[in-house]
């Protein structure tokens, strides 16, 4: 029999459920395991300095703004911060087109709150970003998995999924969480195009674009779509973009933002009024103070430096390591690879001996929204430092070799 | 017609909605506005240095864990703080009955995530918190509103409620938001004993429990709840308790908890995985920092005198100002009071007036679920110091006495 707590849980309870991942992945927070698993960017990056100076800034000057309530839509110095930013990408935006989340992980909770009724489909890449189907979950949404290779989801196929009538597409176009790989330019012209011609509004996620290590910058897909604008010059059009402070500065102050059409705000602002109130003035002061001389271009610099040496090492260590028959992507930035094993081998079996052998990763499987990929692996480059890495891949390469050779001898 | 992105928005936006008195307090954001509107605690009281140097001390010794992502479930030294200051009441919990939350709205939207479904009944004090309709609303609910007096929920109405199959109570037993009134020790037995006997549970919301200028404190509901205990001697009893440091540090860190039984606690857990991974780890190291060593004590005293100064000017100068016929609580502690109008008379009305004289209070209105109460008014007088007190007061007893003038003229 069920406890009397389990009776009163509301139906949607049962969509939310914990990830056996997560538990699996529990088990990789021992000190002497060396984790792949996490998506945590490098805390030897983090602008301890500079934060100091502005917490002391904020607190001289700002206090009772900064320890009091605040706006629900966001502190607005920093919301024209991020306009100004944006209009460097030749998006058009006004502070009344933003909102700071506290984390993307909620942005995509609002999403799902204010536009997915049960049932409703969604489009997304295949693999795709695990945290969005835990949040879209709890609302009831049906997914549509296009498949995506080496240039991103495949636009190809796009078409069929629209005809489908989802009520948005999800896309991570640049360094995808979690295969790494980025939307080619062709195929986002071809996905604003599509998306616009069955009236389809797209979430584009970018937690990642300031992080590119090499190649062209692409322009994003709201910049793309920028042909819609309102009598004020600004955007209008088909494309909830989201970004955040996470990556190129610290997760640990919860700071992201959604850039949307004024009427998608406004309801965005409604649902966050329910939900917490707003955003911490005191993180958002200190983010605008830390932000607002440059320092953020200055210091994605070293972010990138750092990220390349790292994933460099990590792909020089497989190319010498993993066995043949494992193949896996080479991110232009970001932070996350993804290897697939021969099709035979399971990623979460690989895993419990790589658990025992000190090292983890996250296999693929749930990044698979309706199944698939038990074969695929997603492995986090940025927290773990060079020779950690190369310690890493040495033992996880030594247990692919090993579960290889069983496969072929079977 | 609508516009596409009406179309497109969920069936549970519409329950959202944003409230008319808010677009109405948006006029008192004017400088020039006395606004008792609010609920935001006096400025004057809030510790800067201690965040300073807290701010200081976690940077410098504790940088790459505060900046980090974190455990959903809140940082672990300061869930053992509040589970030690909890002990203090006689609730025995660990931290693992305690989960960290971005305020006490989050909370209470989590409460609503994992417990309602569409039509689900909630039990609540007649008037009750606005915040607490918002985060509930937009999971459906429907509400049975219990009456109260100067002795808060008037228990003897309770059992009628009980029998209509409610999924829990929600209560603030002390200075309630909005009336200012606590609820009687013996009224607090009565509604344990119910809840227990029904199988109902209770939602118990304190915010304001540190916050009592005189009087004696009054146990907690969950703590007369604590004859269930688990084999670990911990809680698993019928309540669910909220409280937070936005009143007793300051709302721009957006802290607050949850203690619960364990089972709900996991599902909350779960819940807020998907709605925004985890609480800022920056503000609960420097929140741990500023109450580890008794601070938190010492500081509430220094609020307690601020706010019962506040109190007693307000309370001295309606005695002068306010017309015959106009009647008000005198609350023990907290940071409201209630004023109820001739029956006649229509505070959204009088606000309308009180705005052209530059003086503003919310309507109480809205505070009643299910209607009622358009001749209540909520006076907020922590926030504004003594002399803005007499003036508002002043500016607001002049419009009541020609208001009151002209209902009798009528």
């Amino acid at each position: 029999m069920q406890t009397p707590w389990e009776y009163r849980f509301a139906n949607r309870t049962r969509q939310m459920g914990s990830s056996v991942i997560r538990e699996l992945l529990k088990l990789t927070e021992q000190p002497d395991i060396i984790s792949f698993g996490g998506g945590l960017p490098a805390p030897e990056v983090f602008p301890v300095k500079k934060f100091q100076e502005a917490c002391n800034t904020v607190l001289k000057t700002e206090a009772a703004l900064a320890l009091q309530y605040s706006t629900t839509e966001g502190y607005r110095p920093l919301r024209e911060m991020i306009a100004r930013r944006t209009a460097r990408y030749a998006v058009s935006v006004t502070p009344e087109n933003i909102l700071i989340t506290s984390g993307s992980q909620q942005a995509l909770d609002f999403i799902g709150r204010i536009f997915i009724n049960q049932g409703d489909h969604i489009v997304v890449e295949n693999p795709t970003y695990l945290g969005a189907l835990q949040a879209w979950n709890a609302y009831g949404a049906q997914y549509i998995p296009v498949p995506s290779d080496e240039d991103g989801m495949i636009t190809e196929e796009l078409e069929k999924a629209l005809r489908i009538g989802p009520k948005f597409i999800y896309i991570l176009p640049n360094f995808q969480n979690p295969s790494g790989v980025t939307l080619s330019l062709e195929r986002r012209r071809q996905l604003v195009e599509l998306a616009d011609r069955y009236g389809v509004p797209i979430v584009e996620d970018d937690p990642y674009g300031q992080l590119r290590f090499e190649g062209d910058h692409l322009p994003s897909v709201v910049s793309l779509d920028s042909k819609y604008r309102g009598d004020n010059g600004c955007y209008t059009g088909n494309v909830i973009y989201l970004s955040t402070f996470s990556k190129i500065l610290a997760p640990g102050i919860r700071l992201a933002w959604v850039i949307a059409p004024e009427q998608v705000i406004r309801k965005l602002v409604q649902a966050k009024q329910a939900a917490d109130l707003n955003t911490a003035a005191f993180n958002q002061l200190v983010a605008y103070e830390v932000g607002r001389d440059g320092f953020l271009d200055e210091h994605a610099k070293v972010i990138r430096a750092t990220y390349k040496e790292r994933r460099d090492v990590m792909l020089e260590m497989m190319e010498e390591m993993f066995p043949p028959g494992v193949h896996w992507t080479r991110p232009q930035g970001g932070m996350f690879l993804w290897g697939v094993l021969p099709e035979t081998m399971d990623a979460a079996e690989v895993l419990k001996i790589a658990i025992e052998r000190k090292v983890a990763f996250v296999p693929g499987e749930s990044f698979h929204p309706n199944g698939g990929g038990k074969n695929t692996m997603r492995l986090n480059f940025s927290y773990s430092n060079p020779e950690t890495i190369r310690a890493g891949i040495t033992r996880l390469g030594t247990v692919l070799k090993e579960l290889v050779a069983q496969a072929h001898d079977r």
